[in-house]
């Protein structure tokens, strides 16, 4: 039986559902069955509210929900994640078909198809390469500002449809200044509709819960019954909506969604569409993988397991083509959602193939209700799911810990609120990479000396320490590479410089844990520099791997001091030394 | 006296010409006059070449090699550093302009102009910030390769002189290529002229001095008599030209020079073209810089003189200026006429206004004597310099040292080969800064336990080491930082997730220099997770800077263990608790 067991295990590399699968049983069905309905529920309104977002007739965000959801099924490690489309990746599809300039509805759907296609094509080629790490490089103040200051953004773009007035921007100077050029065309009845919409799931939010609780409710029953408002919400806008022929007296309706299954779509395959989408791309599935994976490891913490983030590119970059192959947009793993399917009790990935059955139903059957449901009301369901990204503490946290991190994350913030997303979460990742760069190109490095009775060294600004006028102990606080080895060069020749009988240069690498090729360079010409000026340059406490590196190039040879193990040995080896009086 | 001295130093700040110039004697203004007249009549040829070499008309290098030099002197640190246009500025010059596809001469010149003008502004403006730790981004062995990857490709480009055909090309592929294609129409008389200057001056550089010394000629003199080499080149080829009358022959001649003083020229104020040289300008204000700065270092050293690389800036900064407003294109400090400076003798940077004054003289009096000379002698002169600058052993060097230097190395090489410079020098400096985040990105964790009889910890794997099986430690050999956090992350719950009934797990930190805000929640989920499952998070030798960051945050309060000076104190006081079984 070998063979075969070697192959489901080669498999299970790239296809987790053969793990799962195996050992799927009634007992777990049962429960996924249940947290599907949970989130079809929740997912029917969001789909059609986040497909309004990014600029998108309704059914694409129904689409969206449908084939992605299956593809994760099977290609995903995670237990809980609902994919779909989300929010801040909705926007971000916005902005990238606005930057198209294109007003031909077919054309948008087969922009959004292919900006789909290409998220998946780039998170299927960062699985198989395993580059799952280069997520790593955006910072989580940086993660945790971008997604505040999209929150923000979203929601302000969201304000035209509760005035119903024609508004545009996608930065916030854009859609502010447009929304007050435009108020005075406010139409009253959407807001109301709005307004009362709005008003009604913060409330279900914050106060329904605790109301059901009274009332006799389990509390798990309870927080179910709130993540229905959205659809309570729908249900009565409708009524209202057709009741009283509001449709007629400007409120903007969402009209004929089509009913059936999902249609089979291509991507384009133009050069020309592919280059100017590219960027975009590989920003949504760069910040769709980050939050997923954030999503799916807080989640699989919680009964511990783990997931497998470069297996999470090849599940996220399969649901992604399966968006662009049947109507959709780019998807990622939803925060809300995967809560929600994780309280439900989903327990394996196919909760998401039952959610996908049901939101298909809701593509079958229930799209001729949705002819009169007002866009007001999908917005206010967008504004008040995405206040609750909205959190500027953020700012005030990072101001405490580290002005390099705050400015990080303030910069994020005002960048993405004035130039929009693309341009913030860019200008968050080369921020962050050009901070660290700069904070490691000026490397502490402190002079230090002897604290008597001990064998220990320790800063002279700092301590009461014992030092010789010939002799100078650096110790340098940084790895040694590029970017900082001429910082140092300068540091001791400027050290040098200074009036003093000077013979000996000890440099400390305790905690040097690489030198470069650049820094080995920089250090043979220190060596030969402070050699011209008849001053010894010593090493010590240099580590193994170090050392090793050393020692394949002739630094050593042409090292005019010696490299001692223990600072403590240079100095005793140093001071035992007969001292010549400065000239 | 007060106020005037503080004035005085204020502005010696931007004008070390007020400092240096109080005490300029006629002893130092012989020694720089003698070494201008020796660098003149090195520049002439050269200026003439590397204008060809740009794709620009000859007598733009002549005036590229007046007021520069002036700028220089006034705004300039370095008392040797001879400015001008140099072999690897003239061939990014011509890419510069070569992206443009122009064919108007008058055009291409502005453009060069222009690009002169914008690459000063860069250098000003990074002057006036302090940016000139920027340059540190290029790591040394990047720069290596850059630089004798751009020789071959200046001394391919050069073949076309020689052989007297029409071939063009940015890269190395293209314009070999196009060499191979025009070779049938290879003229003759330009062939012989060609290989013989080449040969004659790669004779001159090789054996002419010996065989002057061994004539009795002082080691000096003949020194400089060999540098006169290429004057004789230029003298003979364009006799043999004139007299043979080979240009009715198909010889390429220079033609007529413009005799005069220098135009006074404006930049162009188009914002489209200055959106399209832009890039170019910044990659040639970073290549001049960091060759300029290290030739000037290099030179300073040897008389124990510094430099000052943020006001090196500012001067290179004037000397484009410069370039840009009399019919000049970008300039830099050059690596063999600055030698040739120093040797010969320049005290202060008022050699080079001397040296200015020579070449003015030649605009003035000497061009129409150039009518005749041979492109051909041109190409020879420049591919004998540059193949100086070709030096492959950059690769065996970084190869033996470091895989990832020299993989930076080899990719520049190629890049620069296969694509041309400016992708050549992008590619480094990106490949650079990648490979050194990829680096820290996967930091050094070593599990360690006691050395026997000591206080001493050791890795695991590499000695005998005393260890519990209910405490593991780990020490961690990098700055925590976003890149890496992850990594460390992982790497403990991997750990902690073997059978084993582990209770402390503890951190060694006595190599980590910084833990920024994503490494800080990274620690503070990993003390959450490992708090999950009943085990204590501790650290130990954390550092006096780190440890004042972490107590701005709520970490400590929340950490399940201890913070322990040395790690001896964590297993004095670990090991003495009683161990429970594992269940």
């Amino acid at each position: 039986m070998t063979p075969p067991r070697l192959t489901a295990r080669h498999f299970t590399r790239y296809l987790p559902i053969l793990d799962w699968g195996r050992r799927y049983d009634r007992e777990s069905a049962t429960s996924d069955i249940v947290a599907a309905v949970i989130v079809t529920i929740m997912l029917i309104p969001q789909s059609l509210a986040y497909a309004l977002l990014a600029g998108l007739p309704a059914e694409m965000g129904l689409y969206a929900s449908i084939l992605p959801l299956v593809a994760y099924t099977i290609f995903g490690t995670s237990r809980a994640l609902a994919v779909g489309p989300v929010a801040v990746v909705s926007l971000m599809t916005a902005a990238a078909i606005g930057n198209l300039g294109l007003s031909d509805p077919v054309q948008i759907a087969l922009a959004a198809g292919t900006l789909a296609f290409l998220s998946g094509a780039i998170l299927l080629v960062m699985g198989v390469l395993r580059l799952g790490f280069l997520a790593n490089f955006l910072s989580h103040p940086v993660i945790a500002g971008f997604i505040t200051a999209s929150g923000v953004l979203i929601a302000t773009s969201q304000l035209k449809h509760i005035l119903g007035v024609e508004a545009h921007g996608h930065n916030l100077v854009g859609l502010v200044g447009s929304l007050v050029a435009h108020q005075g065309e406010t139409n009253l009845y959407t807001l109301v509709i709005g307004v009362s919409a709005t008003a009604f799931l913060f409330w279900v939010r914050k106060g329904l819960k605790p109301l059901l609780i009274n009332a006799g409710l389990k509390p798990r029953l309870a927080d179910i019954a709130a993540k229905a408002g959205p659809v309570a919400a729908v249900a009565v806008t409708i009524l209202v909506t057709w009741a009283f022929g509001l449709n007629a007296r400007g409120v903007a309706i969402v009209g004929e969604v089509p009913t059936g299954l999902p249609p089979l779509t291509l991507p384009s395959l133009s050069p020309a569409l592919w280059n100017q989408l590219f960027l975009s791309a590989l920003l949504i599935s760069i910040i769709g993988f980050v939050e997923s994976v954030s999503v799916a490891q807080t989640l699989a913490a919680k009964k511990r397991q783990r997931i497998v983030p470069d297996q999470e590119l090849i599940g996220l970059g399969a649901s992604n083509v399966a968006a662009a192959v049947s109507g959709g947009y780019p998807v990622t793993g939803g925060f809300a959602r995967s809560v929600v399917n994780f309280d439900a009790g989903a327990e394996t990935p196919a909760a998401g193939a039952f959610t996908a059955v049901g939101i298909l139903l809701a593509a079958l059957l229930l799209t001729p209700l949705l002819y009169f449901l007002p866009k007001a009301t999908l917005a206010a369901t967008i504004i008040v799911a995405v206040l609750s990204l909205v959190d500027f503490s953020i700012l005030k946290k990072s101001w405490t810990y580290s002005r390099v991190d705050f400015t990080a994350v303030a910069a994020t913030i005002l960048l993405t609120l004035g130039f929009g997303v693309e341009t913030g979460v860019s200008a968050g990742v080369i921020i962050s990479i050009g901070l660290h760069l700069y904070k490691t190109s000026r490397p502490h490095v402190a002079e230090v000396g002897l604290v008597p009775g001990t064998q220990h060294f320790r800063n002279i600004l700092r301590h009461k320490v014992e030092t010789r006028p010939d002799i100078v102990t650096l110790r340098v606080d940084e790895s040694l590479y590029f970017a900082n080895a001429r910082f140092l060069e300068d540091y001791v020749l400027n050290r040098v410089a200074c009036e003093q009988p000077l013979k000996h240069v000890v440099l400390m690498f305790p905690a040097v844990n690489e030198v470069d090729m650049s820094a080995l360079e920089t250090l043979e010409e220190l060596n030969r520099r402070l050699g011209d000026m008849e001053i010894s340059l010593h090493l010590s406490e240099v580590k193994g791997p170090v050392m090793d590196r050393l020692k394949r190039s002739h630094f050593l040879d042409e090292l005019t001091g010696e490299v001692f193990l223990a600072q403590y040995d240079a100095w005793k080896k140093l001071t035992g030394t007969p001292v010549r009086a400065a000239s």
